[in-house]
């Protein structure tokens, strides 16, 4: 029987179609492991290659004598500029507001070849830190109201280059997604007096059959009303609103959740394209009691068609429980390699 | 320089990304035209397989003597079952509701060949009435709270089968796009005391800028703050807030308007993939005030990367002004070739 659930964070209903249920093993790629060289003359994010792209606002380790290992640089080609001012203007109530923001790269690790799964825990905390360092820095900015931090991997996920990156945007605006959360979550807290992300992890818990990994501070789950298959949330499980409120101790575990469960979908789905983003809250909510940040990964598995296109509901055929125990039974012990 | 426009209808900001601008003809798929046959033997929606489809619940003729033009049949692989209830569960916070629902496809036409920017006016007025004779009759049913009438076209728009057909899905819940634009349109009619949509189309009427093509009761645009490039809408000029009110002239000028639109997308941008969806208000909607139907093309001209997917804030490079100038001089005299 289908079944709709409503997700808990935005109220929106989905569609779990048990009647065109898939295996999770269904979905993997079937995609021949490729033969990437860990440099590549041509790309310029490679070592030796740095006066192709701009000049650098961060780097690891900072000592300019050591090689780095990240690297943080403007976008080439910015989807929004620092140089303009977020003046915004009004006409029969059509709005707009000059194009200010940042828009940043940073280059998870000099190998060309090496995707976050096939990293060292200690490298993946070095990417880590860079995001916080960034998100800290340009959080500072009063023009700025929201920053997010995500990764594209493969080109159906949106990356133009191969070599392994991640990106930040920085708006003078609040993305829909996080303003819907924002207000079902304050509604929440006015009702029942607590973050209903907290509440909700809880449960989650508790119940078990949705939860993929558990590290000491964060815990990564099946989405229970997941739009799309393996549709996956890693949480804090310390009350934060803002991501550039999290510790180095922190930090370190989330390194290990967020690398063992891509090695996971890396190795149980076949390397498929991937999105993740780090959901933080408005950039002034730091201490707010009633919104939570967290990580969505979304590996790309299908297409979105006219219906989730035309009405924002979506069809899942395949149910988070299943995906859960996929993932769960996935073994990631060796995924880092030679490098680990 | 780049700029943020806010959508009118869900206040939500988009990105025109001008620094990445294309011109609007650099989107066109340089895709060869196909050859593809008017007959194929395996195809279940061609005629003489009609035993190959669940019995249909509607056709135009409606006398059997005739041959079909349109047809209405049950999906085979429906993501809802009409066969039980929407009973609803509360554990946790965690709602479910069964699978309830109508999933229904309609045949566009016998020929495998022609889609629907090829189809003669009068044939595209058989297609919407079938799609208006379906929306009246599943209305009824008090258990279904909204119906999404949708178009795939194309593999990356999510079409399964090549012969040309629409869909039609009937849920117990107001998908979360209409239920945002719901919450903005009553706000809007509270402070206002107008719908935001006739205030719109009156404004965007004056400009001509965003203007595609205007009949005598349907006008078709391109999208102030687009999410997409070439996101356009086509919105009757008559206050109605529900699809099921449209009436037999208003079909024949919405049949006129649509297929131009299309052909004009289809001859400018050669054939994309693409979607179209009528959004009408909930069942229940007949008379409102402060809601007004419509319907959304998209062509599937870019992915979806991380950032629109994380935040929900679309980066779009094509000016929608551009858009509309660019359709606006494509010519789509004999588009309909030999069948018009």
């Amino acid at each position: 029987m289908p079944e709709l659930r409503q997700n808990f964070f935005t109220k929106e209903w989905v569609i779990i179609a048990t009647e065109r249920a898939k295996r999770p093993e269904e979905l993997a790629t079937h995609r021949a492991p490729q033969e990437v060289p860990s440099f590549v003359e041509s790309c310029p994010f490679c070592p030796g290659n740095e006066s192709r792209t701009p000049p650098e606002v961060l780097r690891y380790p900072v000592s300019l004598a050591e090689p780095w290992s990240v690297r943080v640089i403007p976008n080439k080609f910015a989807a929004l500029s620092s140089e303009v001012q977020p003046t915004r203007s009004l006409q029969h109530l059509r709005r707009r507001i000059d194009g200010f923001g940042f828009h940043e790269v940073i280059i998870d690790s000099p190998d060309h070849s090496r995707c976050l799964p096939l990293l060292p825990d200690a490298h993946v905390a070095g990417i880590l830190h860079a995001y916080r360092d960034r998100y800290r820095t340009l959080s500072v900015d009063r023009r700025v109201n929201h920053i997010t931090i995500f990764k594209n991997h493969g080109a159906d996920a949106g990356a133009s280059l191969q070599h392994p990156h991640s990106q930040l945007i920085a708006t003078p605006v609040i993305p829909s997604q996080v303003r819907h959360r924002l207000h079902e979550a304050r509604r929440h807290y006015d009702d029942a007096g607590e973050c209903m992300f907290c509440h909700m992890v809880e449960r989650e818990v508790e119940d078990q059959m949705r939860i993929v990994i558990k590290g000491e501070h964060f815990v990564g789950m099946e989405v229970f009303a997941a739009a799309t298959p393996f549709a996956t949330h890693i949480f804090p499980l310390r009350h934060m609103a803002s991501f550039g409120d999290i510790s180095d101790l922190e930090i370190a575990d989330l390194a290990r959740v967020l690398r063992a469960l891509l090695a996971k979908i890396y190795i149980g789905l076949e390397n498929p394209d991937l999105n993740f983003t780090i959901r933080s809250g408005p950039t002034e909510y730091s201490g707010a009691r009633h919104f939570h940040w967290y990580v969505s990964v979304i590996p790309r598995l299908t297409r979105v068609a006219g219906f989730e296109l035309g009405s924002g509901m979506f069809i899942n055929t395949v149910l988070p429980e299943a995906a859960a125990e996929f993932l769960r039974k996935v073994s990631v012990e060796h995924a880092a390699g030679a490098g680990a």
